[in-house]
């Protein structure tokens, strides 16, 4: 068994976490941590767990959490991981973060889209950035894993296959994307009140979202060259889900929805979590919900020669936690779908 | 490993057993049968299983079933059963029934209230009513089933330690009730579209819901005598949860909430699956939805000298399919928990 | 053009006001005061406004708002009415105040259930109860009108033609209610958080409800002695709508539903806004959201002998702001139905 | 008074039609024509009209509406309206059509997409598109409109002013759009059923929604050449609105989203229904639901150059019945904005 800690166990995130660990057959969790409730049991918090897992939320306190676990994650806001990690890693323990600072490769770039000042620097060249798909054998050497934001492991995993087969013009990439409520966090917030969010639809982060600079970094690294990209997120009155739909300029004419499927299929076949749907099958958010699959669908618009890409996964699952207990799982050596063969609700 | 089959796939209450089955560690769903949907593989019915679960759906063939299983699931309409069970009881298997007509005592209760024709009542004597917490012992030693409706499940246990204990007047009891939409089944009907739904909440079957007769029965038996309630239900604008408000006259005037609830405690200080809550704390469907627990809290109201009962399931959770496990894992001698300690989705 | 001002202006229940009121033939709205907000347009607030109505909200200013309003609609929290209050009617304006301030004849109700100081009780003996289908001549003749809490308008209509003939036990008397989420007001309040509510049921209040002594003291009023209710409120994952079902014990057995829909139907033959509906139909909530309407249905339980009664409003319509306007129109001597006859949303 | 007969009046948009309608100072209801509920009161199917318009759903009876009625709406299948619009012609009635028909100046192009033969092309030269922001003076000549798509209204106004003053490339526009559920029509299909539509997004017709060439006319038409767009419609869970995120390639680099915003403003000084959105302000699609508004915000992309503008309208409102209504205001002579006036719900 192996022992892990959650750090900001009472966000949508460190709860989900929660919820696939304590299922998991080679986990402990030795200690869960909240600033915000400490002394109070999780399940008090999220009574879901009640007479499942009622362990006390702890205090942040290293030494006493050092002793309880070799493996933390941490889900914390950008900020506040900044006293913690670096200590954690001196101390030889391995982290799975998922704030935004180990996830570029340039602190400069995380540095003037999060408007903050890194101060961990020194761990970047030891940090892996947590997509098993194409990372996997670095995230199995590392002891210091950035988990990729939701957006990013939604369009990056969509448009891998096109990138790394030269198939696309880098030029007039476009992102158009929506995620469920979760993705915005635990917050007392008005504007993810019930009454202002039902039957209602917006864009937000036009032509800013943190998110962008990170996929750019990755598909840049797939490209092999610079890929600037129209990035634009929508909220969607739902509580989990996200789907993206991107549209790329094909190089060849001679497409059909049918090849370009089987390029798909070939380049993900022997990845569990990624479907690859059918030609004409398209992904829908409920297929995924609670699960750690992404579902894409490319097709081939003849009209405009275009291929447009329609991914689906849980923001909270391979967005986020789902992701997170399958890179741990790496990490730690184990099967990497071990806990993760759930399906998704649907219902 | 036993081999299991699920008659009646494709309905929400199929789905979600197969949900909870494909993760179980004793059990091999042999046989998913589904008359609409013959020869297509239940992941093109509900993706959310691709990779994961795509056996073939077979038409109603009971010789090749019985070849296949030992133990049966029937989610049905009432009247579909009538060719299958008695047939399988004839040939040694066990069955787990979702229809009504086996959960009666006397058939014409069941005549009455679901307007047919009963024609299998030579097996009454063989079913048992599948409410584990009550019946436990005649269930392990059963080979006919009937897992009771979401309602009677939410309102029997809510209300089985009051009348138990004989502290409440048995007239003027009243039940108000409300259920998500999957309690409806899956079904391409107008009133049950997303507009007409949405935004919207509604009572129905007002004095004469067929579920009526069967929290009776119930009731009646643990009273010892003769119970008539008042039940209302109504309709949820989401998919899934129940919730039942009951309201009893106390025979005594000198209970508190905390005297309740210790009466609550200790009648359920077995039960796994029934989570009775602190003075104070309030049952929510989002802390039951997707899990086997039942949530129970029990309020004293001084001025009118009631129990007030607040009950939440899932109506396919403890309220359909879950119990269906619960009751399946016990008539198979298996740890009656065995896939059933996930916690609820909450989100 | 009467001229009026809506102190508490960006709630809920005042946005829904002046959604009324721009469309209101003989109504100018001359201020809108909003402590939150001041020197910001209404349209910045609720862009739904915008090029329709995007005057500036003002701070409290007593001097100001009497020179520019003859009468006042206060939609303030419970204690912020008292400063403004008394001195609007000192000088000759008339008041709808949304507070529970003046719904109480007896102060030390107010003060038990609100636990706080009443401190203008001296008003209290010129303050009408706003149901004009109760107090419809008070009302016209009144310069402070409570408009009554949405449950209280909900159940006190749906079991007053019991009362007043004398046809039930006033005993045992059961109000199981839900509302939407608008109920709760415009806040910044995690439990009304989207991912919190939306997929969830809850019932809240449960034994304490401070409705419950204003029903009460209706009720009472409408049977001529006192009346004791058990009265529980449930939260519905949807915005706008409230349905309230109400049991009572009839004295004699030989009703029908459709006797009983005779008694409604005679009882409000005269008023517009109350829809007795045919034997058989039910209300629904999206049948009357964003109108002034109460759907109202009265059925017979054989069984019990109870008459179970469901009635359905919006809580931001006839349980808030059109009652409000229906008053105002009351009060200023217009067509009481003005600006009120628009069907509800459905959609 | 003019009168006017709504043909296809119980589906979506013939209810929203008449919600509009029984309040229009102006206007008669003199038919409602329903061949499902012959018989019925328009109450009984849509009880939200109770007491307000009880009018009994007439059989297709041209004779008897061509006595009753001047002005006809029609909201029917696109097959079903060729029997009865050639015949409404040529007696002289004018006619607003819902159908896709006469939506195109190419007979050929109607064929192709909507698999079907048009029937009654010679009618197409008299034909006008009802968007009165572009074809005003045309509507007010004509008696036979054909009121536009939903999400055509929403990206032709988007885009209009970018494509009017040549300021973008007309290559590579993407236009991403999103519906809620009633732009699908009032039908018993389980894909719409709320079980399978609420916590779910989905994109649907990728590569080959009808409306696509009904846009890329229009687009055509305004940019003085063909124009091909990317078109990617996507289905939320909600009832009400439309949201489309268009990404166009701007000719010069030198703007700024405030100077693409006094462009749009200008373009639009004169359309109280087109709300342009200061800088920074983004569209919501419940400040629009319920109204005839279109709000639209352009943002300026620096990083790739583009224009990123946002509409959003209801898809039931400006989308089709509230944009009837205006072109019905035109046609009769009428002040364009009579019965549009109203605010959007926002709750």
């Amino acid at each position: 068994m192996f022992k892990i800690a959650v750090i900001g166990a009472t966000g949508y995130v460190g709860t989900e976490i929660i919820r696939l660990l304590v299922q998991h057959p080679n986990i402990e969790i030795s200690a869960v941590v909240s600033k915000s409730f400490t002394g109070q049991s999780l399940s008090e918090i999220y009574p879901n767990f009640k007479n499942l897992f009622d362990k006390t939320l702890m205090d942040m306190d290293l030494d006493l959490l050092c002793e309880k676990a070799d493996i933390f994650i941490t889900a914390l806001p950008h900020d506040a991981s900044r006293d913690i990690i670096p200590e954690l890693i001196s101390r030889g323990k391995k982290v799975i973060d998922h704030s935004a600072a180990f996830r570029f490769k340039d602190k400069n770039v995380y540095e003037t889209w999060y408007k903050t000042v890194h101060g961990m620097d020194d761990l970047l060249d030891r940090a892996v950035y947590g997509l098993p798909e194409i990372y996997r054998k670095k995230i199995s050497d590392s002891v210091l894993v950035a988990n990729p934001g939701c957006y990013p492991t939604c369009t990056i995993l969509a448009i891998a296959p096109l990138l790394r087969n030269k198939l696309v013009h880098l030029s007039n990439i476009v992102i158009d994307a929506a995620s469920g409520v979760t993705g915005a966090g635990r917050k007392s917030d008005l504007s993810y009140s019930f009454c202002e969010v039902n039957e209602n639809f917006k864009a937000y982060g036009v032509t800013n979202h943190r998110h962008t600079p990170e996929i750019e970094q990755e598909l840049s690294a797939l490209a092999g060259e610079d890929v600037i990209i129209s990035f634009t997120p929508h909220l969607i009155p739902m509580k989990r889900g996200m789907l993206c739909t991107s549209y790329l300029n094909l190089k060849d004419n001679n497409w059909t929805s049918e090849s370009l499927y089987k390029v798909y299929r070939e380049y993900y076949k022997d990845e569990f979590f990624v479907r690859v749907l059918e030609p004409g099958v398209l992904p829908e958010t409920k297929n995924v919900s609670g699960s750690n699959f992404i579902d894409i669908s490319v097709n081939f618009d003849k009209r405009t020669n275009k291929a447009i890409v329609i991914s689906a996964l849980d923001n909270l699952g391979k967005g986020a936690a789902g992701q997170a207990v399958q890179c741990m799982n790496i990490m730690l050596g184990l099967n990497e779908k071990t806990g993760l063969c759930h399906p998704a609700f649907y219902l």
